[in-house]
């Protein structure tokens, strides 16, 4: 079986210059600004984190020890903006339509490109995002609740705590999609193909359980509505590592901006391991 | 990928024939009465439904529209006492070490062996058994509640339609196995990968929406204990053949007596897709 990475280096050799990916990434290049929500269908988006090369190696070795919450699906090298596994010709200063700057932890600027504060010690990542599931369990003729209502994913806070590195540590978020009982089991079974992409649910049924008091209270997004013969299903959440780095207050980071993701030359089946 | 057939025939040409399953059988046929359950650990057991040429192919039918209650793991030609695939010199007559012999759907006959019962249009249907899957799950660090209370596994009548074939028609059982809700979203990973003996779940949580009204009074089995953060986890049970073969009331069947199986010279690893 090839791993991720391999996966991403063999669609790259084979790709295609005319990918609807690549077409969405030189427009956000070239001045357009809008949120990614269904954007170049198929393929991956990713949630972006920048960090100096001091934080970069604490914040890997996060990722690396929180796999579900935090899945690398592609990184640069140290001051270089490029990272050709996710699109031969991306920069990662100009590619995203929507960024935010943070200082000490506060939010400080919300840019439409980061060339005037790319420096040389910084380094990218990319994280999945559980859009690409998603498409595989719509394929699959399951319903999203959230884009049914046409909201965002109920995201919460939880009592699971991340495992911890140098100064990243804290709780996982959660994202929420609420089944009947057998379509839970089939959601399952159909994450369970994409662990770069948060796989398999974290828990399932029973709120309290992770600390949630209130379901129909999200910290993040819309609450959706669950019905009396469904259960809320829990997935790992791709905030879960903005949320640890903000909570360590680093001197400098960059993230995209909520909504506004990485669109990537990678196809979502691509990361599907069966 | 090959079919459980194949892989059943590929398992049959590399046999060995120093096979604790094939020693338990032959002891068997020389008279040993024994339940089956820790015999020959690793090797597939099987419930067992003998029936009429007439009422054979309908049957069958059942089996095929209905697989996660029904998964055939071998069948005999008619008046054919031998399957080759599950063991190169089994005889389904003397090989379990009791049966039941039913006649007008009531229970005549508890023999530990059936030559005198054995007719020329009989056919032998081997249906697989969560024993295999239980395994898989124990390998995993997974504890199993009724093994861990030494009790019978608890089963269920369920408001579940099986679809009909012929005059076999009726309501799925289900046995239950309480787990956390991690190790739940564990255990269908895991028994997704043996179609062959069950599969996956059928139903987790809310055992109401599935017309069990009262988990601590299962209709067959034992009641076990589930604890305030477990949930109880139901999958489909070979019980379902048997009862809906009786519900039918044949003129004629033999069936296994329970906790009496075939035990058979499939590895249940064999059974894994994956």
């Amino acid at each position: 079986m090839l791993s991720a990475a391999e996966q991403v280096t063999r669609s790259v050799q084979g790709h295609d210059a005319d990918l609807p990916s690549r077409d969405a990434r030189l427009a956000y290049r070239a001045g357009r600004v809008d949120v990614t929500a269904g954007v170049a269908p198929g393929y991956v988006q990713g949630n972006l984190a920048i960090l100096p090369e001091s934080l970069a190696a604490s914040f890997h070795r996060f990722c690396q020890l929180n796999p579900k919450p935090c899945p690398i699906i592609g990184m640069s090298e140290v001051g270089d903006p490029r990272i050709p596994a996710l699109g031969i010709d991306l920069d990662i200063r100009t590619d995203i339509p929507r960024y935010r700057v943070w200082r000490d932890g506060e939010l400080t600027e919300e840019p439409t490109d980061i060339m005037a504060h790319w420096r040389d010690d910084l380094v990218a990542f990319v994280i999945g995002c559980s859009f690409s599931f998603e498409e595989a369990l719509i394929a699959d003729g399951l319903h999203i609740r959230h884009i049914d209502e046409q909201r965002n994913v109920p995201m919460y806070r939880t009592n699971i705590a991340c495992k911890a590195a140098g100064p990243f540590e804290g709780r996982m978020v959660v994202s929420m999609r609420p089944f009947k009982p057998a379509e839970a089991i089939r959601a399952i079974q159909i994450t369970t193909r994409f662990p770069s992409v948060h796989g398999a649910p974290v828990h399932i049924g029973k709120p309290e359980l992770i600390g949630i008091s209130n379901i129909a209270k999200p910290d993040y997004g819309d609450a959706v509505s669950i019905q009396p013969d469904e259960m809320p299903v829990f997935w790992a959440c791709g905030v879960t590592p903005q949320s640890v780095i903000l909570q360590s207050r680093p001197s400098f980071a960059i993230t995209h901006a909520p909504g506004f993701m990485l669109v990537t030359d990678v196809r979502n089946s691509e990361f599907s391991i069966q």
